[in-house]
């Protein structure tokens, strides 16, 4: 899943991310809710709307970014009291605001309100903010199971604003057997650190509560990647595989390749993006830092057995030009390659699962 | 004309270019002479190749941009010496060698190398910086006699990068009677301030040298806009009709509507782009300043009367809020627009012409 902080995928128009195939998008909803405000989304008819993007959107539950951005203030049992990285202002995110506010968004997937475990992190503090994601994780259902219906798109005729835009928004990645999602569901978060008792504790009582799909977060905060493959095997098994299955925050190409085979269904990073308006790109030969001398001149595409509009059309010389003149086309380009070569693997992977090659072991032992 | 000072018209891709009905962009001489530089771009066949933009291509002599962005070290008869804004090094430019970048960048329409007179100016200032440029127009023209077979797409073959590449481009924008450009052109700059016997002398000469095409240049310097009319009524008469009529660097929307009912066939300006990543849209209601807080939840699309993929598509709160968030997005969709628009006035003048209208008066009166 692109990832699309502030109602957009940095640098790129949705007619380009729904011609390279993405299905679904992120939002953030600490962003979204500081800037340009969840009731003024919520009163223009929710965050499809308000970006035109009538294809799937999920939003984290911004608790992520309480913890990273804001100056923080004070964690309770209740919630989180910060200031805005913006102005400074007061604001406070409890389990029930976080979902009131996801709902105002109209996202069609909601992310419970979690505390993201830090890495490293002691037994003792890791199993106490698990406690706390847990409580919050009930709280969290709750209050969506009681208001899920206040989304703005609930009626399809007000959801229109132009052709491109009619219809309520599906969730349509989803692999056969999943059930299919017609209004928002509300997924969630598998805490525990690098401690897998703790994890597969919190992933059973969070089954028993029985969410609309899981994600596995506090993955990829620091941690050697054998744990975080350690991390995701010990809890994957646990998750429902009629429900989607969702891990937080990765990665680099060959593991979101690898998790995919494993049964994740979903993922999320800034990487692909991120790395793209640095001059990164990655192609089926590696990795490419663009800003290299050594491409000054070089007439090839990015990636040569790449098909994505930039490869079909650009130079790695042209490229590097946009990026040492500051062009902002530079951004702009680097990101689409990035995104299709990302979505490309999701593809490969996908039709491999399908057809039931032996490239799907991986996730049939983890299945059966 | 959209500007593409280093390559790339600022943040729009070239197929959206394309799809907007751009024929034709400028480059700028000055800025991919310093960087990349002319002979790496001439190495890897020229500008259309090297920035995959296989319609027409003007580019300007450089001259405006040294005496405006460089530390100017000294003009002589001979040229300019001066100093890079990037880095500080020694540079000099004489008409030979703008004439050379421009054959290396292959561009389709070269400017002769001239300064462009400040304003104010007084007659004596005027009239010695006339001398300068009608000497250089002389020197230009002899070189680029002597050297325009040296470009760098001569071979459609060599030109050939991918099949949206191929072919010799063409300047296809032309009014019909005007003679085809099959190869590159030089334009002439009329100068002499705001004196009117001074830009009717200066006119006469050089359309006695013969050039391809004249531009009208030294306006939008400053001075009011009655004068900058009075200048262009008054050269425009004494240029070829049958030749490319281009006056650089204006303007406002109703400006260049104005200036093209009165026959003028071509203009260019950083006005649409500039003003779009500053949140200025032109629009059929007028200038719309999108950070205004008023549009905060404006759910129309910029232009109501507009039919840009961006009017299509988003609203004013969207665009406000990409603005205000800072992000990439809002200065591609703002400079969408703001093309569109552009590009539309000068469609719906064309058609006016073509289909003879009373709309027409102006550029009748001028021509007969």
């Amino acid at each position: 899943m692109p990832v699309g902080t502030q109602g957009t995928v940095k640098a790129v128009a949705q007619d380009v991310l729904e011609s390279l195939g993405a299905e679904i998008i992120l939002g953030n909803t600490y962003h979204l809710y500081l800037r340009p405000g969840h009731e003024a989304i919520r009163r223009m008819g929710g965050l499809h709307r308000f970006m035109s993007w009538p294809r799937a959107l999920l939003t984290d539950s911004g608790g992520f970014q309480v913890f990273s951005l804001s100056s923080l203030r004070k964690v309770t049992d209740d919630g989180v009291r910060f200031r805005s990285h913006l102005d400074g202002s007061l604001h406070s995110f409890t389990p029930e605001h976080s979902v009131d506010v996801q709902i105002a968004l109209g996202a069609d997937a909601c992310m419970a309100f979690d505390e993201c475990t830090e890495y490293p992190a002691d037994r003792a503090r890791a199993q106490e903010s698990l406690r706390l994601t847990m409580a919050w994780a009930r709280r969290s259902l709750d209050h969506f199971r009681a208001h899920r219906h206040e989304v703005p798109w609930h009626d399809p005729q007000a959801f229109a604003l132009n052709p491109a835009q009619s219809g309520v928004p599906q969730v349509s990645l989803l692999r056969p057997g999943i059930v299919p999602l017609s209004t928002q569901s509300l997924f969630a978060i598998v805490q525990g650190g690098m401690y897998r008792d703790l994890r597969r504790a919190c992933a059973e009582r969070l089954v028993e509560m029985d969410f609309d799909g899981y994600a596995i977060g506090g993955l990829s905060v620091g941690e050697p990647r054998e744990l975080t493959l350690e991390m995701i095997a010990e809890v994957l098994p646990l998750l429902p595989k009629n429900k989607p299955r969702y891990v937080m925050g990765v990665g680099y190409p060959d593991e979101i390749e690898q998790y995919a085979r494993m049964g994740v269904d979903m993922m999320d990073c800034v990487l692909p993006t991120r790395a793209a308006r640095h001059g990164l790109l990655f192609t089926s030969e590696g990795r490419l830092n663009i800003k290299n001398k050594r491409y000054s001149e070089d007439q090839n595409p990015p990636d040569p057995a790449c098909d994505c509009p930039v490869c079909r059309r650009y130079s790695r010389a042209y490229l590097r030009h946009l990026m040492q003149a500051g062009e902002a086309l530079s951004g702009t380009l680097n990101t689409i390659h990035n995104l299709a070569y990302y979505l490309g693997i999701m593809q490969r992977v996908r039709a491999a699962l399908e057809a039931g090659s032996s490239a799907d072991a991986g996730r049939l032992i983890l299945d059966t």
